[in-house]
């Protein structure tokens, strides 16, 4: 494990001892869908996106305490388009990091109230947030209801993802941009930008902060793709191959495997030097980008 | 017509032709969604809550410009509920409003993500509606994420509802109780005292506005539960004589028909003598009080 995983690792720790406090149960039956939510919840990743709020806010020396609930409000809404994507409408999926998909451990009913539960519950801890004024909550509110809707957003890209499955109208290239830009890059978009927005960033550096997203958002996603081909199904927890099962468009199916990682590399380096700007602070946002392509699960 | 059904057919008019401006639809093939989440959104109802929000508001001088997007947001919101709850995991029912239900239109992922999409964009327009501090909107959406929340919100109504037809382990009173505040209650409530919240309401205002809100949501369910059993299904647009068949808990399964009446009218009676107390502006208030119970669709 590299420094890096380490941090890594003590932050994601530390970021789901946080979560119990967030599900006082019902006592009543309807309790399910609470379970259920944080049944999903917890079966946690790398809580990648959760680290780059907290980041990113801390380069304004903004604290822990304050972006938090920030955080925690945004891998709610993460977790709320995995149980949706894995509903057998959608992608279909029985397992999700190793443990079985909310629909498969619960029902389908109780998955989708789950998944609307999480969504709901994103905005409610955005808008109860403490020390965070009104306008910037109000900020973060608009641009993450934007990030994750259906017109430019994450649900527009999960569209797109299901319909080109059958029938690719625009090119492949114009295609594969929509998706990575919205259904993956949306989020690590909001992600930073809501640590910039925090942290009272001037319109220069939001503006870089915006750029760094982008390049790690689409290197991600190339990952993503990259790991569904060569990666290892046990370790990443999920089936892999499904992509190419599916006749999925992908960056591998489009570029070839060679060319994606290189393309993934200069997104890379490319990020690592717009976050540099902000100086010595930035190690471990420099190290992430280089673990989104190094990454074996 | 009476003269209330009139005014009520003049408000929905109004508010229906202001959502298309709400729809901006994009180019790509993506725009399925959105035309999916417009399809449900403007097989529009009676526009009860909208209604509420304008009028309640208005009982503080807030004008209808002004109240209009937060009337719209709700609308979102209570058309994403249904087209869930429309979903054959579970209520499984093909028509609404006269009309094939969304997934039945378009398909079953694209009702999914049409539902996901009302309520993202509730909390956009929300958070971007002009003429209201960000303040008041934080309020707002505090109270609205709560009321359709899966904790003790309109989610875990539905959650309830779902298990109760399989095995009910409260007491009958409990139950009903239960679903009747969470499922239709809670938005009807919303409605209510976001009209206060845009108002700037006293407590006591605000407390007397909720107890209004509390006797006309019980009443409007008790009223739904009576139409699934003498009402015409033609007029209605939708199969009714559904809960019977699955044998669901309500109040008219638990008290029977004339018991049922009884208890919604003295609902009623009790929600006209709470709006009363803001004096002569209150009579669409009362009306649509006692709309609710005549209605017969």
């Amino acid at each position: 494990m590299t420094n890096f995983e380490s941090n890594l690792k003590n932050f994601s720790n530390k970021f789901n001892s946080e979560l119990p406090s967030y599900f006082p149960y019902p006592s009543g039956t309807e309790k399910q869908v609470s379970q259920a939510m944080y049944y999903s919840l917890s079966n946690g990743g790398k809580r990648l996106r959760p680290f780059l709020v907290c980041k990113i806010a801390e380069l304004f020396g903004v604290d822990y305490q304050t972006s938090l609930p920030v955080a925690i409000s945004l891998e709610m809404l993460h977790t709320y388009s995995l149980i949706h994507d894995d509903l057998p409408a959608m992608d279909n999926d029985d397992f999700r990091r190793g443990k079985p998909t909310c629909h498969k451990q619960f029902d389908e009913a109780t998955a989708i109230l789950a998944g609307d539960g999480l969504l709901t519950y994103a905005f409610e801890i955005l808008a109860n947030a403490s020390n965070i004024s009104a306008e910037t909550k109000i900020k973060l509110i608009s641009l993450l209801s934007q990030k994750a809707g259906a017109f430019n957003g994450m649900i527009a890209g999960q569209m797109l993802d299901l319909q080109t499955e059958k029938s690719p109208s625009l090119s492949n290239e114009e295609i594969i941009k929509h998706i990575e830009e919205m259904k993956t890059g949306c989020l690590i978009a909001y992600a930073c930008q809501a640590g910039a927005i925090l942290g009272n960033a001037s319109k220069e550096e939001y503006d870089i902060i915006t750029q760094y997203a982008r390049n790690i958002g689409i290197a991600f996603q190339i990952s993503d793709d990259i790991l569904d081909v060569i990666g290892d199904s046990a370790l990443m927890g999920k089936t892999l191959g499904k992509d190419a099962l599916q006749d999925k468009l992908t960056f591998v199916s489009l570029y070839g495997l060679n060319e994606a990682k290189s393309i993934a590399q200069k997104l890379i380096d490319q990020a690592k030097t717009n976050i540099s700007h902000f100086g010595t602070l930035t190690k471990d946002l420099c190290d992430l980008a280089d673990f989104i392509i190094s990454r074996n699960h």
